[in-house]
């Protein structure tokens, strides 16, 4: 196989910026302001962490799936849902996520009996990204720190549509 | 829903020059040198549009799947091919094909029945992905006009691991 090579710099103009998952740092500044608030907070993460199951640290997707953090959804099924990024690196910017991690904190991690899981969510984001964006989009999935994953949470990132590519 | 923008540039930067598949480009030259192969060559061809079975156009991916172009194959079972793109834009850069394009010129034209397809396509472009590039890769599958997508044969791109991002 062709060995990684990080250090490789040919690649950044081709590929400098690439699109980020802003939601962690515009939500930031959430904060309990009190210890009661505190406590309830604690509880819905360990709750959101707990539901996914996978013993990985909550990520700002379950307060969103938890409704704790509002989101523009867009799509909302038995297994996933999509909403608007908070920050859009693009006139149209949307993740797809699933609804139950389930390990899934990256696309590495999947295993064979989610494949159905990973079809349905490629499905739903040409569906939406063909909608919004008849002339062309785009669909990322960013896995690990070299590949800039930014939320670990499985999000596939759709649609941005533009001749600027 | 936000409408699409093409003529916005402020993403010039973050997303200039993406991965292209080279191959069409790459294998322009090859040309029949007299009548018999031309012939032999027009046959394949249309023998590999009536294999997809969908009336769209053969494109270079098809030759690579009869073996009348050679490809580095990294991968192939029942569903899918992964080979290595002829002229890498990353230190590891390899496309995951349908061996049936069956309609899927592009993501958006995708059926419902296609989800374990692409399941199946996502699952291989992560296992490989994560064999060469442990610390992380990207999958990136580009559709139509703006989305800059090269060839008219769904392709999974898979997996440029760098820090340069």
């Amino acid at each position: 196989m062709t060995p990684c090579n990080p250090k490789s710099t040919f690649l950044v103009s081709a590929f400098s910026g690439p699109p980020q998952t802003n939601l962690s740092r515009s939500y930031s500044s959430t904060t309990a302001i009190s210890m009661a608030s505190d406590e309830v907070q604690k509880a819905k993460e360990a709750a959101a962490s707990n539901a996914g199951g996978d013993g990985a640290p909550p990520t700002i997707f379950d307060k969103i799936l938890s409704g704790d953090i509002p989101a523009n959804k867009i799509h909302d099924d038995d297994l996933c849902i999509a909403f608007r990024d908070v920050n859009p690196q693009a006139p149209v910017h949307f993740l797809v996520i699933p609804k139950n991690r389930d390990g899934l904190t990256q696309l590495s991690k999947a295993r064979e009996d989610q494949k159905e899981l990973l079809g349905h969510m490629m499905y739903v984001a040409q569906m939406l990204g063909k909608e919004e964006c008849p002339g062309g989009f785009r669909v990322v999935v960013n896995d690990g720190s070299d590949g800039a994953q930014s939320v670990y949470h499985l999000h596939i990132v759709s649609a941005w549509c533009a001749e600027v590519f």
